[in-house]
């Protein structure tokens, strides 16, 4: 029998679960509930429904894992916990500095009900986050490096697009290939933020506006670009559309780090994502832990877990036997 | 209270595993075993004692978990399921064929003796298979690549060194830039054992010796070089001594990938390595894994498991929380 998938929340990142749940035999997709009208959401998928999010209760006994898509701000913070009560979810929260705070709450609700958590699941946090907790436990004594890019940062795009005089902007974070370098020297440099990564700002403005102006604003930017080197080009619409409508990302999480008695030998542990599509990779990262959400409520297991809590194998479609002789 | 480790086996795997415990302040060395006179062997730890191996048996309430330095050819297979009636036990048994093997016998004597034994713990496998799973699990439709090195494989030196003639030598397996770069675009090419690594050699000729016969053997030995380029050069003994003592290694896993409902995406996902010291990194992730080994027993966990197996908070000497708000 199939893992039943559910979907809240039809953007870009409910349909990048869709396309994963295709990827993936040993699951189907059930139902897309949504805050829109259902008659005005098209999904792809030809054997599921969609619903209102308030049927979403109703289908309690259809759907094992329900999948949160909607955003980290506001949708998040009070969806999981609220849907944890009827279904094993996943979540991609990513204010890291409210994860504390946001686990508490799936907590409660997931084990009240004997269901199971994932949070923060995706690439950072998600995969990175693994990966530099994996890398210190190995390496005890060394230094981590998290370089973003080169990708889309849509916080960043929705800052340029609120200047006056923009009619459409997207912004690349792109990390600083001299410093990626000198940190898998193993030189284990100190670097500002400026060193890590630089900002490239594709705009459209609108006809007769002050360009310099809107340049000046971009680069002098509090948080978002002062503390960086920033490259605007102002470009048509049209070319925007050509050449800037993917949504690309990657990076790199790199750890260095000593052993030896006295320290004598180094060694760099790297990982590294090149991602056409940041929201159709991410989906694929948590349609890979909705499997093991199920799988570990099937067990017994309740409550809310991060990707530190999740044994790799429930991962995995394959079982333990196949995995150790084809994988390890 | 500390986690009380053992050692079995005082090779530079086991010295590796002595430098690592230095480095977790969670852990103690207390004892170290050995087939050889124990008045022979000298540790770096001082408050650990070193034993016969014959005498383990009587430190069993002693130590939490013992961590076997053997080799896989002959000593793993024997070593892991019987001392696992005693201790928890982690080894780094790496004969990919003879996995599910080692894992049923090992299983069986830990599962009797209520213990958990975590095998084939390092980077390949390890922390190399890990990674090709994860990958698995998140592109479930794409191709894998692992590639070695630049680094010394011990098999392919002692090979030399097997040839008449041949006083001493040293062989490094390199990866070919121009594969991995096709495998980093995405151009899931279909490589040979030729495309994807050289081996380079550095050979010590008795005097007398006739290079050319030599090199030709090396050249032209099934299995290990005739698929190969192979460069050979013969250098001194100094010049071996000098530049090539060291025991480097690394590597690369690389998956491609694709995702959307056509398959219109594509991703990489590259984990790499570049080792100082090969016995010594393999060493920081068996103890880190020893620490696992550990906690999961004390939780009630019994049997032999392996790196898929084993949830990453495990690794860790950081708690949940602290984890979750440092590193997720």
């Amino acid at each position: 029998m199939s893992i039943r998938i559910g979907i809240l929340g039809y953007g870009n990142l409910g349909r990048g679960v869709e396309c994963a749940v295709k990827h993936n035999p040993d699951m189907e997709l059930v139902a897309v509930f949504t805050r829109r009208d259902p008659k005005t959401v098209n999904i792809l998928t030809e054997t599921a429904e969609v619903y209102s999010v308030d049927e979403a209760e109703m289908m309690k006994d259809k759907i094992d894992v329900l999948i949160l898509c909607g955003g980290s701000a506001t949708d998040l913070p009070v969806q999981t916990p609220k849907f944890a009560q009827w279904f094993n979810v996943v979540d991609s929260f990513d204010t890291h500095a409210k994860i504390p705070e946001h686990f508490a709450d799936v907590d409660k609700t997931a084990s009240q009900n004997g269901h199971v958590g994932i949070i923060s699941v995706g690439w950072d946090p998600g995969m990175f986050s693994l990966n530099r907790m994996y890398a210190n436990a190995i390496l005890t004594n060394g230094k981590d490096y998290t370089f973003w890019g080169k990708g889309v940062s849509q916080g960043h795009s929705d800052a340029i697009r609120r200047i006056e005089g923009v009619k459409d902007g997207k912004q690349y974070t792109i990390p600083v290939d001299a410093a990626l370098e000198a940190v898998r020297k193993g030189e284990n440099p100190e670097l500002t933020t400026r060193q890590k990564h630089t900002r490239e700002c594709f705009v459209v403005a609108e006809e007769g506006a002050d360009l310099a102006r809107i340049e000046q604003e971009i680069k002098t930017m509090p948080n978002y670009f002062d503390e960086y080197d920033t490259t605007v080009h102002f470009i048509s619409q049209e070319e925007l559309k050509a050449e800037h409508s993917g949504i690309p990302h990657g990076g790199f999480v790199i750890r260095s780090g000593r052993t030896g008695w006295n320290d004598e030998n180094s060694h760099i542990i790297e990982y590294s994502l090149k991602l056409d599509s940041n929201p159709e990779f991410t989906s694929s990262v948590i349609v890979a832990y909705a499997r093991a959400a199920y799988r570990m409520n099937q067990e017994g297991q309740k409550g809310c877990k991060t990707v530190f809590d999740v044994a790799p194998a429930y991962l995995s479609a394959l079982d333990g036997a196949e995995l150790r002789k084809h994988l390890l």
